[in-house]
């Protein structure tokens, strides 16, 4: 077969995708909404989030158009062309589309996960696992179809034939302009993430500061007007920015392996097309896996889960195999990447070991997050003593917890080079990537499941419905977490390979010396960006969630009714007694006073005016230091890889283990004679340190990720411009022709 | 003059500024010694911190001969010589020596302080500073007859002569021999950091924790027994750890800069000698100018600490000059540094650069830490709504500060660099420096002060003696900052240089390339050393704090006199009342009971056990990364450069800041419905921040340059046993002929 008829295997794969993302969506619609209340609800919270997308992508529409126009007009005429900008709108348009279709049936989903949970839990898995499915195939469905669709476009448009040793320069261009799909996901991304970040936790701190600590109301009430805001942040947080966010690792973990393939051009464009096509085959395992999630009523839905992800990396380990003798097949079994043979059984190597660092990682990473465990414990041990010892034991847990984890990396950038060169590295982070359609399922099943607590909860349905959602929750958590442990790895895998592919691109033969102070001053910037990085991203929450403190304060003290309701809402509650039939209807009628509305613009333009700071300080700051010198942004890239994959596994574990360290004391049994438990001294510190955690776990930390790569794929992406501006361009022509006489 | 004459220079004015600080203690040790209940506290705290150096040092002394012995035995011959290991001890000899001659006359001083403070502010002012006086030109004084006498005899042993252009494999020998003194310096002031810095935050959070919250006893109450450990603990952490710090600082300063200097081997070893000559000529002048800090009676004692330290370094840097133009004029004008040529006015520019950007970051590091600036100002307001978005602002701002220090240090980097290549870097590290005598009198002045403060209390001498106390404490101040300024950036520098060193003597010919996957496995697993270092300090505080907790809950228990006393003062504490005469006499019997020896056992025990773990991190890891690939070990060192630097400065300023935010709530008028001042939610929010600073900016922050510098120096002196092992010896010795034929 031609490889160049496999190419329309990428995009078809892409489309089965979407197919599958579109049945299941009308599934969904259909099954049965609840009560009245809940629709009311699940209305305002989509309304909201949609509200919020809609927003955030005017702003964004600005920012990609003229991002575009400048990247189209600078664009170095023989290395790249214009069309890069094409490639950077239709990236950006796709990656927001993921977020959307994600975001949208998510806010379908929930309410009717909660509804099912009052049947049982076989039900509303399915609902909920199958919401996850959707957004999980949304994002690899565009990516294919966009990334697919273009390549096949380019190919004919600049005249490269896949099937013959391709002419270099030309094929050159063609990775520069792809690479501009890659760079549009990244920011579209790196937005996502932040705004979603910032919106979710202001709401989260504002609606608990102002209902549960001041006005002494329960969490999650429907006096509160900040409550709403908050279900739609969990969705805009947890959803649209995952999904943004994994589309973003996804395609760039392709593009990075495909540049890197280019190099080797041992007989047509095998080492290129082979992470598409491997990407494609993922798909596919992923959509028919998503059948194999089922529980029957009391079955662990735990296993069905673990059954329906790692069944999927497991099948997709042993078909790449085959994927990858098929392409080195053609090549007389193996690929000579930059003078290294790397053969089939290299390249498989190279896949596994960076399945087994991401497994390994996201064990390790359960582990210092997990309640009964060492590191929780010690916290939970710490709180004792009060918020202080609480917290350096966190900080304490979060710094040791980088130790294993970037052994593990380092081992697997060892491994994967060893048996495979720096593709293999690769290869390694598309490997853990490759099912990524079924892992994000299982994630995004989560907030969806939550959200659907939170609906049962405002929605007055008996208990064990919430029991229910809240064990469908918890059980997400193992994969959950193998899947935080992928995405840690992957990105620092996908952004080494990155790292290399701009070195070439941008410096041909130089190098980058770490001894040279221009490279040394580069790492020391980018070492210290992923720090005001993160500063702006908290001092954003910070300030939006006082924005929020304001509004809940003012409704509470200018809306008549609502006031009135608070006092007999607190009374009953300081009182431990239920409301009385009358107190009932009165609270209940005050509750539709509450302007829910307001509270959901004000997080939306917090969150959106405050996220373009972080943003455009992530994209300005490599071409700056690309303009002053190449050899600068390549000791930058590497500062910012260093300090940034720390400070996010540092941010994302200390604030994931203050979060079970809270829950764990809340399980203790209440004594706080003892100091133990609900109400004690004890709980009290733990609940702030999970406040701390909030913003590190769900606003800096999971965008730091981002930030590494954007910087790496912008840098990658005017490259050719530097390379002609700082005259490293005759140098960068040099290996080119050096490349195609092998 | 010949060079060679001119090295005797170098030892005299060290052994000047040792007699300088024999004379100076001598007078400090006549001043009055005030009541005899200021006699017995002095005692237990002088006694409590020599027990501590003696534990300590006999635990050092061990590692010291260890680590001689094998340095001695694997010294490689042909480039290096075992008499590295006399260089080593050598170095933790007199890094030792000058910790013990600044806590000895540290704690003489206190009490000598407090005692004239009574009389008035200009005495007190005398005797502290000249305390803080003695500790500088020990460290200095040290250093230089150290250095200076090693380089002298080793010239002679080696059979260099430092007036001719040298035999550069002899010269080399000789410059990796005496970097062994360097390397004893900074392995035991790491471990003074560590082991200080877990002490006095031990004793302070165990003193605070049971004396003031659990029992209700106010702050510094003699009838704790913690409290002299606590007392103890300032002069073990801020004197001796600090001593111990800054030579380290001092002599890695000069030694990279000699290692540089080697290389430009225009005339005779001029530019290797410089560095010498221009410590020692600020050692001289640290010692005049220390005449000129003097205030009258209701002067400002801020402008005479910032006469003396300011007018030293402007003095040195105008000498600078013409010392530099003195070597320049004996080799035609320049230095031909690797093909660059560097003259007088590039290194002069170099060294202004470096002083430029030392008191730039010290400003900058004012600014994020000071009462009434934005930054400080943010964390009083936000810890309003709790402890919670206390410590998220606080971490904030920390991140935050880490922002302008690096673009100033890059400056100073392109700067110094531009005018006089890497050797100017090194220059730029040691003018920050030169003047270490005189600005490490005013750093130690400040413990002094606030010792002196601590004994009045606790003597029950007149709250105006206090007062006077806190007032020389708090003039400290700016230059304290601008001091750490100088410790930032020239730790930076400094590690930078020998960083280049250790490239020249491992690799020779050979390049650092930052694509190079095991350069890379380097900077991940360097990047992450400081946060697995922070980790282990951070846990050690907590737990010795703990060991500390439980003694001083037992004694409360278990001692019955201590257990009534102890409820007569909470008592009258509660009731706002004084003690009745009998009371009082009750009390102060009681307190003879505490039994304050084991809680400084306790203190001095867990601060030892527990500084051995991070220790052997710093020593093992760039020897262990080395013997696999000297490459990787270049990464290593780059990667822990990178995120070192910015979690010391995130680490200290966060703490500082939160400190100061603290001091500022309690400065507010106490109004607790409004949240403000003493007694209110903001500030029980506020000290919890201050209590996570604690360890931040005590323990971890200030170990963090120290384990930098440590890591690089240990690769410089393991460099060429690694180059012989991976045959890039070839290398190193074609470099050593090629600089020879130059």
């Amino acid at each position: 077969m031609d490889i160049q008829q496999l190419l329309y295997f990428i995009p078809v794969a892409g489309a089965v995708a979407l197919a599958y993302a579109f049945i299941t969506t009308r599934w969904i619609n259909k099954q049965e909404i609840g009560t009245d209340r809940m629709k009311k609800i699940s209305e305002q919270i989509f309304k909201g989030a949609m509200a919020f997308l809609a927003a955030e992508y005017k702003v964004l529409a600005l920012f990609v158009v003229a991002v575009a126009v400048i990247l189209g007009l600078t664009a170095h005429e023989a290395s790249s062309h214009p069309l890069v900008a094409l490639s950077f709108v239709l990236g950006a348009t796709c990656s927001g589309l993921a977020g959307f279709f994600g975001m949208r049936v998510a806010t379908r989903a929930n309410v009717r996960t909660a509804a099912a949970a009052r049947g049982g839990l076989a039900p509303a898995l399915k609902i909920a696992f199958r919401g996850g499915a959707v957004m999980g195939m949304s994002v690899v469905g565009l990516a294919l179809l966009g990334l697919g669709g273009l390549f096949i476009f380019y190919t004919g448009f600049f005249g490269v034939s896949v099937d013959q040793a391709p002419d270099v320069t030309k094929f050159g261009r063609l990775i520069n302009v792809l690479a501009g799909f890659s760079m549009g996901a990244s920011s579209i991304a790196l937005f996502a993430r932040v705004g979603g970040g910032i919106y979710t936790k202001a709401a989260d701190v504002g609606a608990d500061l102002v209902g549960k600590v001041e006005a002494g109301i329960p969490e999650d009430h429907f006096l509160n007007p900040a409550t709403i805001a908050d279900n739609v942040g969990d969705n805009v947080g947890d959803v649209a920015g995952m999904g943004a966010d994994l589309f973003e690792s996804y395609v760039g973990s392709i593009i990075g392996a495909m540049i890197l393939g280019a190099v080797a051009v041992t007989g047509g464009m095998e080492a290129a097309v082979l992470p598409l096509i491997i990407a494609a085959a993922g798909i596919i395992v992923s959509v028919v896996m998503t059948y194999a999630v089922r529980t029957k009523e009391g079955g662990n839905p735990q296993h069905a889960l673990d059954g329906g992800a790692f069944g999927a990396a497991g099948i997709m380990l042993v078909l790449s195999y085959f994927i990858i003798d098929f392409f080195t097949g053609r090549v007389g079994g193996a690929f000579n990447f930059a003078g290294m043979e790397v053969d089939t059984m290299g390249l498989f190597i190279a896949m596994a070991v960076g399945l087994g660092c991401g497994v390994l990682i996201g064990i390790v990473t359960g582990y210092y997050c997990s309640k009964g465990k060492r590191p929780v414990n010690s916290i939970v041990e710490q709180s004792q003593t009060g918020p202080a010892t609480n917290l350096i034991a966190g900080i304490g847990v979060g710094f040791e917890s980088t130790a294993i984890p970037i052994l593990l990396i380092a081992a697997a950038i060892f491994g994967a080079n060893h048996f495979a060169g720096l593709y293999g590295v690769a290869l390694a982070a598309l490997g853990m990537l490759s099912t990524t359609g079924i892992q994000l399922a299982v994630d995004a099943y989560g907030p969806i499941s939550d959200n659907a607590g939170g609906i049962a909860e405002m929605s007055g349905l008996p208990s064990e419905v919430r029991e229910r959602t809240d064990n469908l929750d918890a059980v997400g958590n193992t994969t959950a977490a193998i899947g935080k442990g992928f995405a840690i790895a992957s990105a620092a895998l996908a952004a080494l390979s990155l790292f290399a592919a701009y070195k070439q691109l941008a410096l041909g033969t130089q190098d980058i010396i770490l001894t040279d102070p221009q490279v040394l001053i580069g790492v020391l910037l980018g070492g210290m960006l992923p720090f005001l990085f993160s500063a702006m991203a908290m001092k954003a929450v910070g300030d939006a969630a006082m924005d929020m403190i304001t509004e809940v304060r003012r409704q509470f003290r200018d809306i008549p009714v609502l006031k009135a309701a608070l006092t007999l809402v607190a009374t009953a509650e300081s009182e431990d007694r239920a409301l009385t039939p009358e107190e009932d209807a009165q609270v209940l009628a005050a509750g539709d006073e509450a302007d829910v509305e307001r509270c959901v613009a004000i997080s939306t333009q917090a969150s959106i005016k405050r996220m373009i700071q972080p943003g455009i300080l992530a994209l300005a700051a490599p071409v700056i230091v690309g303009l002053w010198s190449p050899h600068a942004l390549g000791g930058l890239l590497a500062g910012t890889l260093c300090s940034g994959v720390m400070l996010a596994i540092f941010m994302s574990n200390a604030g994931g283990a203050w979060d079970n360290a809270k829950k764990q004391v809340e399980e203790q049994p209440r004594d706080t004679e003892n100091n133990l438990g609900k109400g004690s001294e004890r709980h009290k510190a733990a609940v702030i340190g999970d406040t701390v955690g909030d913003p590190f776990k769900d606003t800096a930390g999971p965008s730091l990720n981002i930030l590494i790569k954007l910087m790496t794929i912008v840098a990658v992406v005017i490259a050719p411009s530097l390379a002609a501006m700082h005259g490293s361009k005759a140098a960068a022509d040099k290996v080119e022709v050096s490349a195609k006489s092998e």
